[in-house]
């Protein structure tokens, strides 16, 4: 396939009048349309007004998409433990496959290529099996929760440890390596810490796997980690495996200077979550520096009950402005920054190479967008646009893995007014009994 | 018309199965589908999945927007004195009515009927017409700069108060009612005090005309306005007659607790305009607190240079998300009190009564949105909807005053595709010339 229009190859390079061409799973060229044209005329054409990378969803909990609104407005004790959790615990294989359909369809809707996704205790094969079927990139790992955690959801560490084993065999490097897998304890609180050290374990004893967690998000948090173990919840991840080059951190809030030096340090890599953050009101990550200390850092919408959309243009932007507003300082976070979050540090987070740009020898991930709207126009600068104005809405064609899973407005071999009337049904029932 | 589906009738009233009327250009029912489709059997019918008052996009820049990325991440001197006033210093006729026909394009397509617009120095007829032309409700103003202002838009006072109230004549209630004045000096910073007392005369010598201005956007302005003339800023703007009921102040981000006070008790209505003050890094404006002190509170856009789109919803959610980071408290600012913002306080800031939300007798200006994506499944509650998880994308239908000026992703009697082509031409002829 040639694809042609001007390309963001990434937060570099912009080619006007450019092309991409595809064969089979991988970009085997980029650069000029005229010549691209000329050198592969037999190609199946498709001409967008803008062509960018996949984007990457690094932190994104699919299984909570059916509570999108479930629990606006609220406190974060409430909304965690009198919302979310119950609504987890209630759902069985066929809502928690429903919930995590309806999240990947709207990520590759709006432009998201891949996900690093953060399921739930149970059933978490159904997510699995989803993505597979969906065709979205994912690196995604079962919730393990063995200490104070609602009836329901807690197991004992034995078999949360066992359960996440199984989904390694069964699931890591399935579907030719597009799903990966991330032994994801919820966070420090919900966990014993033999769990976590069990955690990092089976991280060191499967290749490839990664590990996915939350931290110091907000201060309550912070401060009863500090209260149960007598240090800093970072520090104390550190001591029992949970930092590292493998480890994703979504969050990352509220860090002393030593927090900051060992995220560095330890090659950890942090998944920003601006929207949520504000929503929550949970603070507001010093991202700007971060990146000033060589931290990589990626993009996430976190759930629809606390964002509430999973739309990677809204992250961008929000990105973007919050840090500018936090630090009284315009040239702050500027587009090409957020960008490279939203892709290169995407790509890091979710542990997959060869993705986030576009680029001969990478994974043919990528979106077309349109740009006839009087929102996009003008265009002075393809990136800003992509950060300041666009929307998941103007996305028109997403691949992954060389392959369309959507386009002209229509998920590609899939029903996706069936998956929402699942996804209502099951929302309605839970919302009711929650 | 007999317009069908889930009502958002205002931000504390919600019918399902609702169904609201039309007769010319007035709302003559609203209540259940059922009971009002026996009552009006012969009325021509369209559905949608939910139904909305227009909102108000309350401080707007309309002959701004081609200037939609031209100054991303600058330092606000610079993008104001480099880039936006000699884009405006450099517009023609042509250049004005393209831009603000592209603003009002924008506005109708994602759920803004009406418009508090401060337009620039000259050519200002333009933008009337094209207001008039496409059908937006519009406060609009001619803009007054005769005090340290760049060259080409400098005026003395006396030709800027002239050419203001001659608009005034012209353009005052014209379009049926549909176009309103606000005399619309800059600010205090590019305004002589006469200049800004012959404003507060003119509008107290014509009736139902408002001013429009900033205020306070900046810590900076501030301290100049103070430096000059040895008070605080809206002190000042008080003293001088700018501020009352018929007052509209864009910005008010940072004040003091007498300068509150004063807003409170002159009844000023304040713009907040969180994505622009987030983007330009001006402060976080403590809106919570004005309307704990009864302060009426719009939303407002700004420009697409600062900005960089029209969309209401992405403001709805702004200002929510930033007011709960900013008092570091979830509740603050829920999805009613900003939907109310870009309503009520919308209507009592463009100075139009009967508008803002569905109810008989009120004028006909609504929205239709579809709710048919992943994105917008499930939905909870139709509130939380429009605030958190809606786009402007989602809007497939626009009336204003009765006239149907969108529908079905096209606009009615307007050619947009040579809007965006004209305003296109004009943005790169301007860009390479600044």
């Amino acid at each position: 396939m040639l694809i042609t229009g001007t390309v963001v190859a990434d937060a570099e390079t912009i080619i006007e009048d450019g092309a991409v061409v595809i064969s089979e799973e991988t970009i085997t060229a980029v650069g000029d349309r005229e010549d691209l044209s000329d050198r592969y005329p037999d190609h199946e054409r498709r001409e967008f007004d803008l062509i960018a990378p996949g984007l990457v969803g690094a932190h994104v909990h699919s299984v909570q998409s059916i509570g999108r609104g479930i629990a606006d407005d609220a406190a974060l004790l409430e909304w965690l433990f009198d919302r979310v959790l119950p609504m987890e615990a209630e759902m069985d294989a066929d809502a928690t496959r429903a919930a995590a359909e309806l999240g990947y369809l709207e990520c590759l809707e709006s432009g998201t290529t891949t996900v690093v996704d953060h399921l739930t205790v149970h059933h978490s094969s159904a997510a699995f099996e989803a993505a597979r079927d969906l065709g979205i990139r994912a690196r995604l790992g079962k919730v393990l929760m063995d200490a104070d955690s609602p009836e329901g959801l807690e197991q004992d560490t034995e078999t949360a440890l066992a359960e996440t084993e199984s989904l390694i065999h069964e699931y890591h490097g399935a579907a030719d390596g597009r799903l990966r897998y991330a032994v994801t304890p919820r966070f420090a609180l919900s966990c014993t810490e033999a769990c976590l050290r069990g955690c990092r374990e089976l991280a060191d004893r499967h290749d490839g796997i990664r590990i996915h967690t939350h931290a110091s998000e907000n201060r309550e948090e912070i401060a009863a980690v500090e209260s149960r173990t007598g240090t800093s919840n970072l520090r104390f991840l550190d001591a029992v495996g949970l930092t590292g080059p493998d480890v994703t951190l979504a969050h990352c809030v509220h860090t002393d200077e030593g927090e900051r030096e060992l995220l560095a340090e330890t090659d950890t890599v942090v998944t920003h979550c601006p929207s949520s953050n504000m929503k929550l009101a949970s603070g507001i990550a010093p991202i700007a520096e971060y990146l000033d200390r060589g931290i990589t850092v990626a993009l996430g919408n976190d759930g629809p009950p606390c964002n509430n959309t999973l739309d990677p243009f809204t992250e961008m932007r929000q990105a973007s402005l919050l840090g500018k507003v936090d630090a009284l300082d315009p040239t702050r976070l500027p587009a090409e920054a957020v960008l490279r979050m939203a892709t290169e540090g995407g790509s890091r987070a979710a542990g997959f190479d060869r993705i986030g740009a576009l680029r001969e020898g990478y994974r043919a991930d990528l979106i077309g967008m349109t740009t006839a709207h009087a929102r996009t126009t003008p265009i002075h600068d393809p990136i800003s646009h992509l950060v300041y104005a666009a929307h998941g809405d103007d996305v028109v064609f997403t691949m992954v893995d060389g392959t369309v899973r959507y386009a002209d407005g229509e998920h590609v071999g899939v029903d996706a007014e069936a998956i929402r009337h699942r996804a209502n049904r099951h929302a309605k029932r839970i919302a009711d009994r929650i």
